[in-house]
């Protein structure tokens, strides 16, 4: 189990905010400096692609899976959009909130038009729903897709963006992903570690970036570049698309132990589970992310031996 | 007949705002929770082309027919223009208005650029007239285009919309259209699911969609999944073009009792009728939308019997 | 001669602005609720074709003409810039002026690219004008390319210029012209009659249209349905390019008793003639328009007889 | 030599600018109601094409040589970027400036994307330099290029800065250029005398504009409709690319007296000579311009006979 | 070595700021009107590419190398983003800051579209940073990418940065880098010349430019032509790709001691290096800027002599 981290409070946090962020640092990280990142956002990325079909749970057709999952299991914090934090938040008042303050839906092909995905709301917004209504408010999350016609837009969004939040004691996470017609490949590890250094130059908390491959084949220790790059921005990795369970907790593992990962960012691989066995996942992603369990102690958790 | 729902109040609706959003929430949806949107936005929409012409009654000539009609008749909430409701509103005080804020003309059709709506009026207006010429305003509605190369701005909008809108306990309608280039199939029910859980996520408190179809056949099963999607957010079905009477009560009672619609949004289907009439097809419609009433009892009120 | 027109005022006007609101109507329909407006917007708009050449008088030739006619004869209200009335205020302290918020040069054609025409000047800075300099100040105008590229852009500003002149106690009149590449004709009299509705939409005072034609004959009572469509939103005719003045007279006529237009706006048939005959013309369209003269009459005004 | 001109101060200068817009205005044209403009703009306009090559002095490889220039010599006011005016001002503090507000390279041609030159420097802070620095700031320039694609942009800005330049008692020079694919001749005079007249549709002080060539022939009778169409707006030409003293000192006095110019706008005709002989070009230029001089007189001068 | 420069206050500095100019660039120029500014923006610029790879030393994998290089070695400025500053300033406070403020990936080529680099922070960020914090930021710097389609978007925001930096007393650096698909040449000294020109004209202190190129060789002199166009704003030059120190500290002594600059702006040949060589390099390059140390001692010094 690491270490309680010790944690070094951006400058851009002003005297007044400091304690809030370092409560909001050592909360959301368990204390661990880790982040298990719940992430209930694709109603808008994905569209319903997430919640219904072949292969997910009937739980996952309506949004409320995403609260009740959060609510019973262990995790860092829960990510999604400000709109459904308002809906549903009054019956969930205690969980641990970061606000996806922008999303875009996956109708238009890059084939198309390079992705824009712009604010939907401004940090204050965060900041009030916090302030007034008493939510467990944590943190603000925003996506860059870097290479894209309208990267200047979202860089610029983005900078202020954590910026601001940084000035109310929020944590950011910054999904960092490169994408657009300049862009051939995603997953190429230097490229990677290129989108994990612009989100230490943008002074973001926490980046999220993709699994990093070599000729198609996914190796956490390709991640390494990347957990360098980003010094002391903490670089997360998303959970991807659906897998199973062993080969998703060893990968979660190896992320962290080989590739330098300071924890992950996952959603289909929980909330596309029953309620059930979705906490489960829950727990076990958070069992080697925060206390540092090995895959076996993880699985079994997720299997509820 | 329903039971009175039980209102949730979403969080952006701060406290102070709480009781206005509550007799809003309660008296739009005539205590119900289900919405019986009159629709009359489409005098720019669709220019004059609902309004004048083969089949269309003469009294639909001049805008004054909308109000005399949501004067007459059992409406829940009457969706126009701001302009047009200062320029009539002295007159039909009364009435429950919803300021439709966005709009489009249909000139440039999709081959030629894909379909932006912006704002027209702010929601300060909005309110500004509700609360200095003292009309009726429950609600603002704004319209999106996902899939549209002008999605963002959309988005954008809308979100700012719902939460300016909650501010005040003003309710919101937004109309949730996939609609662009990257849009092959408007009616494909997993998308109009996903439009409906955009429209959670957005926090808006009711969301339009067109009534679904697979292979080019609408059944008001298919909507299932947008009405679980959207979660707390409710659907209504949009009233789409003309058809006679019996069908289209039939269709909005099968896409409340088979698809879990709370309601409907109807414009053409009223308004291109004589006064009388169009004051009967709304009691009708409201029959089944707010007092759970058969299509036989519907279709007897519309029949004058 | 029309009876004295009942001013309904609309409720985007407050309280305290009613009475000057109720003043500027009065005054700029001369008590009949009909409108003559003398337009001289044409430097930007057709640059100097409309005001130098072949068959122009030279008294045309300088911008003082404008405002010598103006000052001279019978109108309803003079439309221009806000830069000539500031350039020429001082010495025509009294006219009745009415700020046409924006304007384009007629340079860039259709098939290069959709018309933009965006605001220069703000209803603030008109108000300003009035207030500080004392002048007779009662309206503002704005151009609307329905159908162009842009109209959202010009749907916007509009709906704006109509809230915030109406706060004000301005009259608005908007020009409503349908252009663009998708916008294969522009005098469709069902096309006309829907902008007639867009800008009853809008809630402006006065819509202008171009007056329709079908198979390219125009035919006033072609206009009845944009004049049944704009409702309580006033329709007046575009004069249009030059013509001879019986012609001239008889449309405006027509236009007025066959087509239920509250008016016309009028320019090149006015300016492009010396100073004395375009105070006769001037004179003849307000007899049609305001005193209900017939043709004849009005055509012996403009003959000096 | 010309009476001293009567000043008509426009109606959007309020009484308490009123006396600074007319001392600025006497100060600037020397009361003659005529404008000697030295325009030193051109190290963003035309990059340093203007200031280094054969035949250009090699006083003028640095900026300094500008500010001494106009020092030296008898000028109206000398326009330049708000940059060079902050960095070389307090050792010329005693300049008649005009801050010239919007600047753009040649660069990108016409042929790959239409002119658009959008504002550096904002009318505000032109005054406070002028206000807090002390320096004789008297007028604010901006060029608009009628016919771009972009001329909406422009339109919007120069209409601003006139009213804003005005508020606070500056005077203001618009540069009127059409130019863009829609324009395949930006010299035609009856194009010219379109810019001049939106120039005053705009309010500005000063049009500077091109001279007008007929089938490729300057003829400076041809500013006639020019200096016509713009009213009380006063129309300056443009100096042009270098030509002989002669030619350009006759040229100069033809625009004024048979083209009824109120003066010219010179730059490299200036400021690619040494610093000796630029003085003495400026003192002739302003000879013909501000005394009425002959072109004998004026060469003389030039020629320190 | 050379006199202590007198520093010229421009007067966009208000009074109450002129004497924190005064003192920032006395510091930041070591007293000698030379700067040596250590770039470290690539992070987002190159994104990994310049810290990580075959020739780079293991040091520069992570943002902190930059950091602890600014520490040890003798610098005039350090110049990076503001995330990063904020980041690690607590552990560096002492170190003399440039904030950069804007940036862009060169995932997107010219060939695709033309480079746009826009604001990620406001200056008045970078002050608060500095007044909050305590941070030493005596500067602010910013791209402008000439001949670029987005040029105006970049002089806009160029000539702003200027002058808020100077209301508060900042200095600043313009990168001043002509590139887009109208730019065939970016070496071309007369094109460079141009270039420094426009950043006089914009009213930096600096301008760093890349060394001109005749034929595909670099030639100090050439760079005179730039140096005499920038007038009081100084000329630094761009260290560029990686090179072997000798040849790199010959070219950065003819550059100013031929070319006119007052120092350059160097990265990769620094920061590529391990601590310990980067450390000396820094100082060799100091030598040369600061102290006017001759080629071979500045070699002395880079090899530890």
């Amino acid at each position: 189990m690491p270490a309680e981290s010790e944690i070094i409070i951006p400058l851009d946090v002003p005297k007044e905010a400091a304690e809030t962020y370092r409560e909001n640092y050592r909360r959301m990280t368990h204390g661990t400096g880790n982040l298990m990142l719940f992430a209930g956002d694709q109603k808008i990325e994905h569209l319903n692609a997430d919640f219904y079909g072949e292969g997910i749970s009937p739980d996952d057709a309506g949004p409320e899976h995403l609260f009740r999952i959060a609510k019973h299991a262990r995790i860092g914090v829960f990510a999604t959009q400000l709109g459904l934090i308002a809906r549903y938040g009054s019956d969930y008042a205690d969980l641990p909130y970061l606000v996806k303050l922008n999303s875009k839906t996956d109708l238009v092909k890059t084939a198309q038009r390079d992705p824009l995905s712009s604010e939907l709301h401004h940090v204050q917004q965060a900041i009030d729903l916090r302030d007034r209504a008493g939510l467990d408010i944590m943190g603000v999350g925003y996506t860059v897709y870097l290479g894209s016609d309208y990267e200047a837009v979202m860089l610029y969004q983005a900078a202020q963006i954590v910026h601001r939040a940084h000035q109310h004691g929020l944590l950011t996470v910054l999904w960092m992903y490169p994408r657009g017609k300049a862009v051939p490949n995603e997953k190429d590890p230097h490229l990677i570690a290129g989108a994990a250094g612009v989100a230490a130059a943008l002074g973001t908390d926490f980046a999220k970036v993709n699994a990093p491959q070599r000729d198609g084949v996914a190796d956490s220790r390709l991640l390494k570049e990347a957990t360098l790059a980003s010094g002391r921005t903490k670089v997360v990795c998303a959970g991807g698309s659906r897998t199973d369970a062993k080969s998703f907790l060893q990968q979660l593992h190896d992320q962290i132990h080989l590739g330098g990962a300071a924890g992950n960012a996952t959603g289909r691989n929980i909330h596309q589970l029953g309620l059930d066995e979705a906490v489960r996942m829950c727990n076990a992603i958070s069992a080697i992310t925060l206390d540092d369990a090995s895959v076996d102690t993880a699985l079994a958790i997720y299997q509820g031996r």
